[in-house]
């Protein structure tokens, strides 16, 4: 109940600072006294700071206003891409504050040493993250991969990086601090629906590093399915008995509208940012890029027929990647499914490309930190400490809530 | 809080009768006051009954035995089909005490007509449970078509009835007693679920009458979509240049699975019940029915594939007509799984037959009501009363929570 209640306290403030004391009363029907109460203790927890303010018009004391905390807990945000490594951290009002991003050839490399580089990464932007007053309460690491719902903590397989069965906590300095690693198009997705004006209550997101994948956001939560496989967009077959695949079906997805079919079919081969390469070429006009873009476009499109179908969404988002492809990609995909979704009401512009590109995976490692804190902030110590042993061994997670 | 004490205490005699009120305390870890409490509202509303049982070998007085009641409310499922109108009542144990069937050709009549015929079936199915000691509490009935999300009470749209637009609500007799439509493979599913020994906590469930459907059960509550529309596996392409579709697309499942692709591939017209004429040839070995129902197989199959890909179910139900001829489609849809379900574990057996077949919709249409009752038992009046004008307009309903 008081979890609860605090939760709400934080949320009033988050929407609407400043506000006093009273206002958030007024604003959530509690009585004063347990507004106090609560507020006290959500200051004593770090995650609300009250400052005095100009003295206003009215009589009386000078005001006092509450607002989420722009120090003290954050969350920190890892990524381990194909071709770079990344960290990023956001503070409880959702700002990010810290980015780091590193060019690295991670592809085929062993587990322990990416990590280990991962990790000296986590602690320059934990180290950048103190200086501003943020103390990582919580760390989330995207990883191109299948994480399965259980057990937690395990990336079970991770192709275009070479890892089987890695448990980054075996690879991490201090086990402590060791990230909670998640699906880099889930976090992805979140980050989208976290960042959108108008979330779509029901969001498919579809997002491509080497590897192509799609995750569901269902009310506000990721939808895993059963065993954490759910999404798996890239091997939805588009033409049956088309191209071999690599997972010994035909015709996948992939196959059309993977990042190596279309440098293929664009007739360039893979360098450090393909998808730049292709978004220069596309732009300048060059043909076989132009046919490629619009072929995978159009199997994209076919895929997203399948899922509309099925899974009946109010948006659809072309993240990652993907986003920056945009403007050649979307023609093909809008026509599939202007053409192939006809028995219910479908608006093209339901598909449109994200706001956060390449970004978001890391922000939504990063915000799902701040994301659990918002929803109970008993997760975080009662008392607030500066001791850094303390810190570094706190962490924030939930049993697979969000 | 009262209200989730009555539920809970329903639950425990529903899973464990007959129980004592002590046992009731002992397992719930209420007060034997609370649950003596609890337990008179709950015979008061007519859903426990206490009789006595026969003295053990125990010292003390006779025992009195707790058991949800077998009298008093009840829910009852109408159905609308193609071919037949059906209605069934089923007691607050779940199980069904009246069923009525009557074969009537439905298709591009009058939906007024039908309406009032399904009212006369209801009326006689209400009074056959009456003679039992049972008294309709909900009413729901099950379409083969699009029930929206938004606003409730409509059949938007029923293509294999000659549906538009068509509230039942304003046809029936007495509309205070007009059940509440609902997509028929949305309830074969709940059904399914519900029947389960075990049951998957994500099940996919695929069902055909004249079109066919598939319907979502993720966590125990049905997936409708943003809008109502999730689960149109009819029209999920599985062969993109493929045969021309009634919605304008090409290669829908539909072309391929669907009733009349079927029956023109097996060279049979359609008669008063295509199925029975279908699992009749095939099991005499008819070549073109068995060429027909393989071909069939392997589209559904195709059209799982990307199910499983984007949902990642535990469970996955042949259901409705299908699970007559399971023994001749499931052969095809299994190879076509195994074959391209490939980068995550996946059980043939996963795929099986439904239990319920052709009865799943209006079985889970009655039990609906039911469920909801036992989830929320101040659903029904606080003195159960045997007044049959006040039965007949009280009733069950939810806001699309189950």
């Amino acid at each position: 109940m008081r979890r609860q209640n605090l939760a709400v306290v934080l949320g009033t403030v988050a929407a609407h600072s400043p506000l006093s004391r009273a206002d958030v009363a007024g604003r959530t029907g509690l009585t004063r006294a347990a507004v106090s109460s609560l507020v006290d203790e959500l200051a004593a927890r770090g995650v609300l700071s009250e400052t005095e303010t100009a003295p206003s018009g009215r009589v009386g004391r000078p005001g006092r206003a509450l607002a989420v905390s722009d120090r003290g807990p954050a969350g920190l945000g890892l990524e381990i891409g194909v071709t770079h490594l990344g960290a990023c951290v956001v503070d409880l009002r959702g700002e990010p504050r810290v980015w780091h991003r590193v060019e690295r050839s991670n592809a085929g490399r062993a587990a322990g040493q990416v990590l280990a580089e991962a990790a000296e990464l986590a602690a320059e932007a934990e180290a950048a993250a103190a200086t501003l007053g943020l103390r990582v309460a919580g760390r989330v690491l995207a990883v191109p991969g299948v994480v399965p719902n259980e057990p937690r903590g395990l990336v079970e397989h991770a192709p275009n990086l070479g890892w089987h069965a890695v448990r980054p906590a075996d690879h991490w300095p201090d086990p402590a601090t060791a990230p909670e690693p998640e699906n880099e198009a889930n976090l992805g997705a979140l980050a989208e629906y976290w960042h959108a004006e108008q979330a779509a209550e029901t969001l498919v997101h579809v997002s491509a590093d080497a590897g192509i994948g799609a995750a569901l956001v269902i009310g506000g939560r990721l939808f895993r399915g059963a065993r954490g496989f759910a999404g798996e967009l890239g091997h939805v077959p588009v033409q049956p008995d088309g191209v071999p695949c690599s997972c010994g079906a035909r015709g996948c997805l992939e196959q059309y509208a993977g990042e190596a079919a279309v440098l293929g079919g664009a007739g360039l081969v893979g360098g450090a940012d393909p998808v730049t390469v292709l978004a220069e070429r596309a732009g300048a006009g060059h043909p076989p890029t132009l046919l490629a873009l619009e072929r995978a476009g159009r199997a994209l499109g076919l895929a997203l027929v399948s899922a509309v179908n099925l899974i009946d969404p109010d948006g659809l988002v072309l993240g990652g990647a993907y986003a920056e492809l945009a403007d050649w990609l979307l023609p093909a995909m809008r026509a599939e499914l202007a053409a192939r979704v006809t028995v219910r009401p479908w608006a093209p512009e339901a598909l449109r490309p994200s706001a956060l590109g390449r970004r978001g995976p890391v922000l939504g490692a990063a915000q799902l930190t701040v994301r659990r804190i918002l929803a109970d902030p008993t997760l975080l110590p009662a008392a607030a400490t500066e001791s850094p042993t303390a810190t570094a061994t706190s962490s924030v997670r939930s049993a697979g809530e969000v």
